[in-house]
């Protein structure tokens, strides 16, 4: 289960995945190693990761968002073949409209071009819809949803 | 300009976020200091940030993708609007049949139906489309896009 | 045939299921068994059940209400065969833009990829849209549609 | 707090609405005192309704799902005015690529006339897409969700 | 009330508009008096028309079928506006995912553009979907749906 | 070639097409023979047709307008299979969003379940999109389309 | 009036547009008078551009297909607009699911979202869809159509 | 390499494709064989192609704008055999929501109609949407894309 102290770490780390344990361990006035400890169990669980995001318009790449509708085998077998390819770095199972949604990143035009073809050929896919991105305005920091020592280190 | 070890740097750093700079120096053959001025310039260009990302799923929490048509107002000032609520935690600017991508995460479903609201309500927003999440398989990782030195770095 | 008399005894029980057999005798003035035989016969040809409707969100659940477009099969083969599955609570063979209409209830959101992938892998299933109950505000009530007793019923 | 006891009280009572209090209390070993308190408290607090479902095509009645998307209005404002229109029996707020899902229920083809031009005038309503109810394979019964006293009593 | 002679006469019509009343009364053996009245009241209460359906592709124009989506004004007002316009011969209220069905004759791509502007600045009309004519299969015959007396005029 | 005269006798036809040939022939200025043979032309030629259209609504019929996109045949194809169905009175292929457009009059819902299925099962169809006719304002009426002659007849 | 003269030069200039006149002279049996004249009035009345087609991908651009959807203005009014723009190539009026289709070039990503901003904004432009250039495979040559001078052009 | 150069001489060239390469070479500065030189080898990369567009509205043509959604077989091989038909005269590939983009151009409607059949049959094509040319605004004038020099040509 997670605590009020596992999401105040969260919190603090997402917005800077590099804050030392022993900034953290005073700032939550707890010891070092149980930062660590907890740190640790939160990854291991799948709860937390702790990446460099690259922007790819700063990288000169092309950056798409893809959607995907299913048809003969489940979205979740497709889901698994996607996540297979190295141009695609994230994949989710949504409701909706659309079954699979996934981000690719892709050198150049020509890459983008394979990328498409590549996942058009896959057995199961039916559609593809794709958006291109064209500037990023906030990239994957998480608020922590209120727990009230989140909003602590947040603020202080 | 973004050359060879800096893909190297991120490369690495896309693995673990938190993989110590001494051992990245070691692996690539240069001194701690210059990946430590290296991480640095890329953190102020903009082109990296190293963050933990919470799985939403794991935490209980729904998530949700938007993809929204703008009408009136210009998209990027949409997208300024919607980069400023804090249960918003991604929001970019594609090309294709939608103008903004968004990502956001809600305590519960009473936190969601808020969210939509106010996002329906924004000045300039003329379409909601909205998909939940329902399982991650694949989640932000970045491939180096195929430089030399990040392969290494990759494989070894 | 369906007369005023079955009207006004649906009217009365759509706003209350468990209203005594003697109360709508003396509103209706009619007899006990009357009324009795009346409900009888319209349970028996289809036209009237009584049941409890549960609220999912109160309890809990993940409630989806789903279009289906079927292809290959015809829509009332696949109905059919959703109908067997124990999650599905209602379908319907609907015309406009999608064939089939349907209601599931799931404990939670492992349940529902279960559901949707199912679903996706039945014969005949053509295309998939999901839409997530947020709130409910009205819940299958039945106006009587005007008989005059049946307003007497609900007036008085 | 919705017990396992309050699960097979809903469990029975959605197959029959009107199995007598003393029938549920033997079946699942209680006082009929205790499950007329739970049947009340589950009406009061909104998570149980016993109702007459009336079949509208047995009626000779035009059924028709509404599915609306929402504008400058918040959806909830537009489902308010929506659950307040007789004809209506049904409302909720949903996500998807739809904002609102709704039933109602005509005597006939002038009269959905009426109401798809009132539902089209109503200040928020944006696109209305409109399904014709051609035939009922299931009607909204509720499967408990496998408490296992619910699963006992459905078997019994 | 339409009753199986009224039928059959419109049976007959729907083959040949121009069958003399004579023939008509023989085959249905009732006086030629009998099938005049009986064409005049069906002409008075709207059920018939006898007209002549002129092929636009063989005369070389342009024919359009055309679904409107209604927006601020009821679909019913837009309808009366758009059948006062004298290059559109069909207007019909639908329900599904258009509001109104309409088509329309040009005499060439010139006139088609006046015709397409002047519908998109009509008050009320949100969007506008066109189906260009390419062929002809079977032009508004009528089946008479089954009367024992029509079938027996449709066999004889 | 068709000719102002032809135009004329068409667009008088189009408004009655019972008008008798010796008022067409006096209002021309013409011959009756030369109506005669004109309108035998017209009719031969597939130009013209004059025929009895009734109304399904005022006869109590559920009639749709239906759109289907076509896969493996050509549209051609189906085109033909749908106009051998007795319950289809128009075909039509078109080019747009869509590849062919029919018209279909059913006794009742039933009787309109059965004609879905069975268009469902034809080879080639891939989708169907179903528009409810709920009023007629407009009825094909053809507007000889500014011959200076037929101007006249319709003034006259 | 276009002959077929006309259609044989045109032929041959859409696949050299700097084909020597004298060589069109001897090839067509006329003299290059007679050519120059004709080309002359081709480009008058505005049958015939010869310009230089530049493959943007080639270049190194960013080129887009886009496809308007209009409101409140005509179509031809917000399509006037649309072609003062610098970076818009080729506007042209359409009918079916949209109402207007450019193309447009770009320097980079930062020009197209410049660009899609300020479409976005023009007066009467209701909904834009973007499809991004990835490849070119034929580019705008024109076959003649199957005059039988031309073809002589083609094959000799 | 393209440099400022080769783009004034694009610049140019798609204003008036005849341009002769003296005049050419006097507004650059540069000797009539470099213009010559530059022309050949850009004609020879693939960047440059001098052509007579031929307006088909003018022609009396049908001109139709076509997008295609491609299954099981990659759009690439879709986008050959199509560059392959004599109607067609442009194919791109494209991503958006539509995979290939095409302009074909036909002498009538049944030659459009014989258009679609072929495209429709064609192995790997899912869905064909239509888009019918009604009015050219701007015909593929190219801008040069701001070098300036080429801003010089334009300008003087």
């Amino acid at each position: 289960m997670i605590d009020d102290l596992d999401r105040a770490i969260m919190s603090a780390l997402a917005r800077d995945g590099r804050t030392p344990y022993t900034t953290l361990a005073r700032q939550l006035a707890v010891s070092e190693a149980t930062v660590r400890q907890r740190v640790s169990r939160l990854q291991v669980s799948g709860a937390l990761r702790i990446v460099a995001l690259c922007n790819p318009l700063t990288l000169g790449h092309q950056s798409v968002r893809l959607m995907i509708r299913v048809r003969d085998l489940t979205p979740r077998a497709v889901a698994k073949s996607l996540a297979d390819m190295p141009m695609i770095n994230h994949v989710a199972l949504v409701a909706g409209s659309q079954d699979i949604f996934l981000e690719g990143t892709c050198r150049d035009q020509a890459q983008l071009v394979q990328l498409l073809d590549e996942i058009r050929m896959l057995p199961g896919v039916s559609r593809v819809q794709v958006l291109l991105l064209l500037e990023l305005f906030k990239d994957y920091s998480w608020n922590g949803l209120n727990s009230s020592v989140g909003q602590a280190v947040a603020d202080g």
